[in-house]
């Protein structure tokens, strides 16, 4: 150990590798109910060439390496092992250059959401994909394929990554893409690296997409009396074609909760309030004004006609606090107690049909479960209050189970990492996870990329 | 042999089993140049189940299979090898469900894009990716990562295919993905097989994402003194944010040619098009016909401002007819003798630059170089005279070598294939070569998947 310590320090400077124990932060993401980990040392590369350097240094040595963004994870894969380093993008986070002409912002994996929508605020684009958690670091979107609100209409982080450059343990540094968004060149690194968490490679450059930044922005929120008629609006509201930057649904429980906690006035009378089990909260764009007030007239009568208890057009201050507010809900969610959150992905119209396996299997076990999602993706945030360990992973079981018979997967943007492991292996194909397993092994032979995520 | 092709003829029936020298329409795509090779066998299997058995069998006994959609490839990829046999998808070309509610088709790989535009039109939803030739199936759209046209608005295959099932070498067949445009669960396997060129597993089903059709659409057509002016006018109608739906490039000869060939009168007048080097072709679309009135409008004032010698708004039957001239330009320029087709992408503001090059090239190799092109895309489509093998192969390295030095790639959709091959490993990276086929290998450790494309 003391010998990797100066080896490592060697190659990026003393005060940039930190002896492990004392870094407790270091120790965990946000996944709930993960005993942190300290590793054996915190190394803080300033260069695409020091990571290359690091990553040769450890597989030589066997030693395994957790990639760190900015630690908001929510399935453990920031998480390191016993005896692992972690590599922290913290030093590298630099926008490199923002490419007007192209729309391409060249980027170091360490950039935060934030500085990313300053910095191309300026420009008038916008990089579109928006995870609830901005102070997330690219490179952390880019390993657990982040997703988030506006998904529905821009895709999630896989749709707006068009290359990169990235770290193989074998010391080499690939890039991958370019400033296209399509290319018939080899197979596609890119994409099999995007959502791998941390396990192929690390990133240590991307070139990002961006869009024009549209400014006209209406919001609008609808009550409706049951789960069922909120989801169902879904496929309607897709396929009326006004084309939804925001498609969310928030059940009551949530609604109340995270109003409540950041002291939200939506003015929604009593009595709709009492009677209401959910709701739709639509955001529509555009580049005109007449026309978004044209889309959201329209948006407004669609809702009401599909059963809406009334259709509110959010000022926008107020809007801007109720997405807000939504993003907080793991937040939410973790000071009320829940002990797991998942993110389930289905297709949108078996929302309605999941939802009513949800009622079963929470009656059936005595357990709370709430929760709000990116309907339009057919993605499903839920918070499980279950104190029971094992009852618990009964729970979660049963929901993939009912998820997977819907035709469904396991995490829709939070990624698989440790948390969701077992459950992954339990209910994946085995010929599946072989070869996964072997891919692995193609970028990866001495193992030592995240071990212990997605695989044991 | 005889054993081989008695296996097979178990597996799928004698019928379906044909002696490979007595089918030479299975002995080639429609690559330029390629000396076409027969088969030892061509196999029909009906089912995934028969794809997988067959892959087995050809994996126990290292006999080479090439699928085989439509055979318009461009790149070479479906053509055999000596000893090998194809496998052809056209008994396995059916629309298995059009799922309105998730916008979703699940289809076999040997539908062709005619059959599934018929078939989505009914249902008012569109399978947005056109490449120029209708005739081909799914199964090669995805293997050569397909893109047309309408690419700047939707993207490529990439794009718009949510999940497979594929047929492993092992003779195992997975699924992938699933009925949403997004998950976190694991590698993503369907990018992987999107664009490996049947080198990797046997596409037997496909999941696309279908879009609300939109019925109104304007094409407008705009004249320019240089083709430098055309492609710099490219990146200011992306920023506009008018959206087009198709921004083509199409070059003076090329307009010349095609519009003969086609029997088709724009009514341009003499003087501008004797005075234009290049016509840009931008069609937009709209559900709401006054949008597209105004957007069109918009549009033609930012073309004139760009320096366009004029603005047609060509009316419908011409329109289409333009559209379908540029689609066959492929076969006008094979009509005219041209040896191969290049479809090299680029960072789109990098097209005046690259331009300036491939006239250098041109003059300096007394080539003839002509195209048009998916200029929103970057995806620039060449046809190249140059009868000397040599000096083309001379020609090609220059040109690929240009594109390189501004960030670009070989193939932007066509594919590497056989044909470019030699280019491809010259040009890339040994360390991501390598990595490329270690990856095939997790997929193929028999090396019997069209064993020749992409690698030696
Ligand atoms: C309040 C809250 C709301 C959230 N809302 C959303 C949401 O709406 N949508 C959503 O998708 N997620 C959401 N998340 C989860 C989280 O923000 C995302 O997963 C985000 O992508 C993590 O980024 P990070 O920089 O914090 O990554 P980390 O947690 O540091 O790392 C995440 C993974 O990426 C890997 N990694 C990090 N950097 C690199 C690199 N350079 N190369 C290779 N691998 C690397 C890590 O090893 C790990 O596997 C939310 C989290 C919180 C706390
Ligand atoms: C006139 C003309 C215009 C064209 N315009 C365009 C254009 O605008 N854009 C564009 O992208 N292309 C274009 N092309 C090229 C061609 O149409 C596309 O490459 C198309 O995707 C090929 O489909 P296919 O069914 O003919 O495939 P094939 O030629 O039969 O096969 C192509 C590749 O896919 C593999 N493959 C086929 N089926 C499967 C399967 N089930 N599983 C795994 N692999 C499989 C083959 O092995 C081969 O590698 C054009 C071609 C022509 C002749």
């Amino acid at each position: 150990m003391a010998d990797l310590t100066a080896r490592l320090a060697e190659l990026v400077g003393d005060e940039h590798v930190l002896p492990g124990e004392e870094q407790p932060d270091y120790g965990h993401d946000e996944a709930l109910g993960a005993t942190p980990q300290a590793p054996a040392a915190v190394v803080r590369p300033g260069s695409a060439d020091e990571v290359a350097a690091i990553l040769k240094v450890a597989a030589e040595q066997g030693t395994p390496v957790t990639a760190r963004g900015s630690g908001s994870g929510l399935s453990g894969a920031a998480r390191p092992v016993p005896g692992g380093i972690v590599v922290s993008f913290e030093r590298m986070n630099k926008l490199l250059e923002l490419d007007e002409d192209n729309h391409v912002a060249v980027v170091q994996p360490g950039i935060t959401l934030t500085e990313l929508e300053e910095r191309t605020k300026a420009a008038d684009l916008v990089y579109p994909v928006y995870p609830g958690e901005l102070s997330a670091s690219l490179g952390g979107n880019i390993g657990t394929n982040a997703g988030g609100m506006r998904a529905i209409k821009y895709g999630v982080t896989r749709h707006n990554v068009l290359g990169l450059q990235a770290a193989l343990p074998s010391g080499e540094l690939i890039s991958t893409g370019g400033r296209f968004v399509k290319a018939s060149t080899g197979y596609d690194l890119t994409q099999l690296i995007i959502g791998s968490e941390g396990t192929l490679a690390l990133v240590t450059e991307a070139i990002l997409r961006l869009q024009p930044r549209l400014t006209q922005q209406a919001t609008v929120l609808a009550p409706f009396g049951t789960l069922a008629e909120v989801t169902d609006a879904v496929t309607k509201v897709v396929k009326s074609g006004v084309a939804p930057l925001i498609l969310e649904y928030i059940d009551a429980l949530t609604m109340g909760a995270i109003t409540y906690t950041n002291d939200l006035q939506l003015g929604i009378p009593d009595q709709v309030r009492d009677s209401s089990q959910a709701y739709l909260v639509v955001m529509l764009e555009n580049a005109d004004a007449d026309r978004l007030d044209e889309d959201t007239e329209k948006l407004g009568e669609l809702l009401t006609g599909l059963g809406a208890a009334d259709v509110y057009v959010l000022p926008g201050p107020s809007a801007r606090r109720l997405i807000e507010a939504r993003e907080k809900a793991f937040w939410t969610a973790k000071a009320a107690g829940a002990q797991d959150i998942i993110d389930t992905v289905l297709p949108r119209a078996a929302l309605p049909e999941f939802f009513t396996e949800v009622t079963r299997i929470q009656q059936a076990t005595a357990s709370g479960i709430v929760g709000c999602g990116h309907a339009g993706d057919g993605n499903v945030h839920l918070a499980i209050f279950q104190a029971d360990d094992q009852a618990r992973a009964g729970v979660l079981e049963q929901l993939f189970a009912a998820a997977a018979k819907l035709g469904g997967a396991i995490s829709g943007e939070h990624g698989i990492g440790r948390g969701k492991k077992s459950y992954f292996l339990a209910s994946t194909d085995p010929a599946k996870v072989e070869l996964m397993r072997r891919i692995k092994q193609a970028f990866d032979p001495s193992g030592v990329l995240n071990p212990g995520v997605l695989f044991d």
